[in-house]
């Protein structure tokens, strides 16, 4: 048993590394977005909050030790800012966009990944995604008890191939073989085991 | 290409299960807690936020109109609760905890889960579980946009076995075989692909 005085004597490093793994698995994301002087930015984040689907809203929790601040700065700036699913074998490229890249570096060149436009939406898109959403800001929470910052975002477009959702609207992202992350540098597969029916007190779930 | 104007078009259902599905897979948490008049409650969770690491501070998003208004009483009423990884093998009682069950019902006996006290920790933990969490409340946040609550709380206690802790801290959780889940309803396995190092801008990353 591991007690709050022990986690407080950890190494620094340990005690983020084994805090931030025990949170578990994630689902991995490339989030684009662009200065208003239109440096491209993008980079990887795996702390996504679904808040509610009507409206359709998720957070990204920030924090504030990281370099993700162009990411931050350039979604206050403009509003809006893309996620964008990690094909696995894209993982070492997606990991290299957490490296520490000066302002007026595009990390989309540098990383080897190749920025989209669609339409008349600011912020890039990463064109080898199989599924690329698009997000305006909607809501800023600052978190006083250790200075993170939570970025909400209403969903505006979603760019996905309709036969990987059924017809109860789940997405099959286990067979878009997208990639997953726990902590800041483990990379994950993940397989789809079994979806169940809808719970009920009097009835034990079925296999949908 | 989804617009936004679809998506609030969408059947009710449709809609929440295309947008909670689509925020990917998250690791499966059993909460623990118990109510001051001593009744224990159990109910499965996967959207737990990592705020940071000193102090170790994790949340957890409770929805306006879900059921596991025991869970969130609880924690306010007594200021502690447990979160539990879930064995593999389990995931049918894991899901059936998110049935609605009346209040003065204890989900551990409905649904097959040992509750587990240790030392003088308030809330229950799942004996079964590879890994238990005991954490006490440190902040609420209201999400104003569309009334959803973030409960934060400090890690106390890690019970794991060290031999699943590697050298730098990182928890081998795709050793201990735990469940994971995507939307409400769909259950996952995960396995490790590769740990990379830390990234830097001139140097590309290698397994670690």
């Amino acid at each position: 048993m591991i007690h709050k005085e022990q986690i407080a004597n950890f190494e620094r490093r340990y005690r983020a590394t084994m805090i931030n793994s025990l949170a578990g698995i994630r689902q991995s994301f490339l989030v684009g977005s662009k200065s208003k002087l239109g440096i491209e930015n993008v980079a990887i984040f795996s702390n996504i909050i679904h808040f509610g689907a009507n409206p359709p809203l998720w957070g990204i929790v920030f924090r504030p030790d990281t370099i993700q601040r162009d990411t931050l700065n350039n979604i206050l700036e403009t509003n809006c800012y893309t996620l964008n699913y990690i094909n696995q074998d894209d993982f070492e490229k997606a990991h290299q966009t957490s490296a520490k890249f000066e302002s007026h570096i595009s990390e989309f060149e540098s990383c080897g990944f190749e920025a989209q436009y669609v339409n008349d939406f600011f912020a890039p898109f990463v064109a080898s995604s199989p599924i690329k959403i698009g997000l305006k800001f909607a809501e800023r929470i600052d978190i006083s008890i250790n200075n993170t910052i939570i970025i909400i975002g209403q969903i505006e477009t979603i760019d996905i191939d309709s036969k990987y959702i059924s017809e109860d609207g789940f997405v099959n992202l286990h067979q878009l073989d997208v990639l997953a992350n726990i902590g800041l540098d483990a990379y994950c597969h993940f397989d789809l085991k079994q979806r169940l029916s809808y719970a009920k007190s009097n009835v034990w779930p079925t296999p949908i």
